[in-house]
């Protein structure tokens, strides 16, 4: 197995009823290599959020499924939660893993986005990197207003139509915003002291919206029951900003605070170029590319001896 | 990959003309299954070096016919380079991966040296898990005085004779060594320096024979074309001494010289254990295994799925 592989996550707007969410998963798993990593379900949200991988095809077929499944099961005007929502299917992204790129899955995106207007008749926003319009990028733009402004919106104001299908809303399945965008990974590093000072003060430094790392979101966070403190962050971009950097940066800025730093970790799952990009770059691996390991060499010769 | 899989690695003593390369390349290929997966060639060194891998007859095969085409084309008595030579196909080490144990490469070993002696009059010597006696289980003591020396050495001294054919050496091919062992990576750092007095010294400080790293030799060789100098080694246990802390030993010893260390580099491939633990020894990783990595969680789900 060295296709290319895609990642998807859906989010929909039920997190209460296990039978409906034993039904989308069952949706996304009839297809073959589609593989469901993780799921969580919140029921305050009222949101569920399916993390699944597989070849291309295959994920898309997957989407395309449970997105029909969705649109048959979730009804947007009894389903209430904390979570803004447009869609019973309300977000679906498709993310970039071995051998493919985000521009394979901006391909996908919209290629999902067609057939879910014209197999389920639920019409479609694309946002990040799927966007069709500037305006739509961000997704808590396309989604203000949610299910409940937007339906009557659409009748008066072009400009909210979907970018697929409609006018008009589903009138109990909303809409589906669509989109691609890359792997984001959950990853924090632990100090060893019981200052939260210092971890706020390394995560004001780091984190992009203060000027610091491009693609970094950082809180400092106290470990109370370890007398620890924790720069908390979400990478999302680790191209951009990989995880030596990250972690170098921060072993840098404790340092001049008098602090070693503990340990760190990847919370949930990281894509192996994540983690080959760390070594290879520690190391100052000159032309170090995937292939060069062993195991995924083989296995792509075997890709290409079995499919050509 | 269900049938038993060998890994052979022959160096060769030219690493500058691009025909002759093809011409071994092409050999090894003429044989179904056997699959090329990575060619390294440098010019200071004048050496070359094939990974390739297949079922074990495959393997067998390829090893016959690349030393009978090394024999024809190299001519030890031009070829000259920085490193060490005893044969125009140098050293044939035949390597267990998926299905197949050290002991099957021995004996795969020992059927290549007869037939390589048998079909193309070039002797051989056998070394590690393959070898014969127990004073040329180490490449470094079978390979002492390189062809120039051993050539007349084996005219007067039985002690110098190759386990099979000879006793004197083919007149421009040499000798093959021919081995067994267990998966070796061969990595490098380079030194922004053209002392190699430095690079020695370095390579002195690891390795093992002098009471460095367990499971690492070491050599200090010159880059003269790039103005560098090159700790050169074979770490042939990198569960005991990992990449990174070959690598963090080097920038300290360098850094007592006053030198800065350039890069680093894996002549053919590495397993990948051996890259995810350099990642995670270096971000201090806490509770990481090969199923953090998102692609890895995908192959052996796919595998259970297939399996079961």
């Amino acid at each position: 197995l060295n296709s290319p592989l895609v990642e998807c996550v859906p989010n929909f707007a039920e997190g209460r009823d296990p039978a409906r969410i034993e039904a989308l998963l069952a949706a996304i798993g009839t297809v073959p290599h589609s593989t469901v990593l993780h799921v969580t379900s919140d029921t305050d949200h009222n949101r569920t959020v399916i993390t699944f991988a597989g070849p291309p095809r295959s994920v898309l077929e997957s989407a395309v499924r449970v997105a029909r499944r969705a649109s048959e099961i979730i009804d947007l005007r009894t389903a209430d939660g904390v979570h803004p929502r447009l869609g019973a299917l309300d977000v679906l992204p498709f993310v970039p893993l071995d051998g493919s790129t985000l521009q394979d899955c901006v391909e996908l995106a919209h290629e999902a986005g067609h057939r879910i207007w014209h197999e389920t008749g639920v019409p479609v926003y694309f946002y990040e990197a799927a966007a069709l319009r500037p305006d739509r990028r961000k997704l808590e733009d396309v989604r203000r207003g949610e299910f409940e402004l937007l339906r009557t919106a659409v009748l008066t104001d072009k400009a909210k139509h979907p970018d697929i299908g409609g006018p008009e809303l589903h009138p109990t399945a909303g809409a589906v915003i669509v989109g691609a965008r890359k792997f984001l990974i959950a990853y924090n590093v632990n100090l060893r002291t019981d200052d939260l000072s210092i971890a706020r003060n390394i995560a004001r430094s780091i984190r992009t919206s203060s000027g610091g790392l491009p693609a970094v979101k950082a809180l400092g966070l106290s470990l109370a029951s370890r007398g620890l403190v924790q720069v908390s962050m979400n990478l999302t971009d680790f191209e951009t900003t990989p995880l030596d950097i990250v972690f170098s940066e921060i072993v840098r800025l404790a340092k001049q605070h008098g602090v070693e730093v503990e340990e760190s970790e990847l919370i949930g799952l990281a894509p192996r170029k994540a983690i080959e990009m760390a070594a290879a770059r520690f190391l100052k691996l000159k032309d170090f590319d995937t292939e060069r390991v062993i195991e995924n060499r083989l296995a792509s010769t075997e890709y290409v001896r079995n499919n050509r």
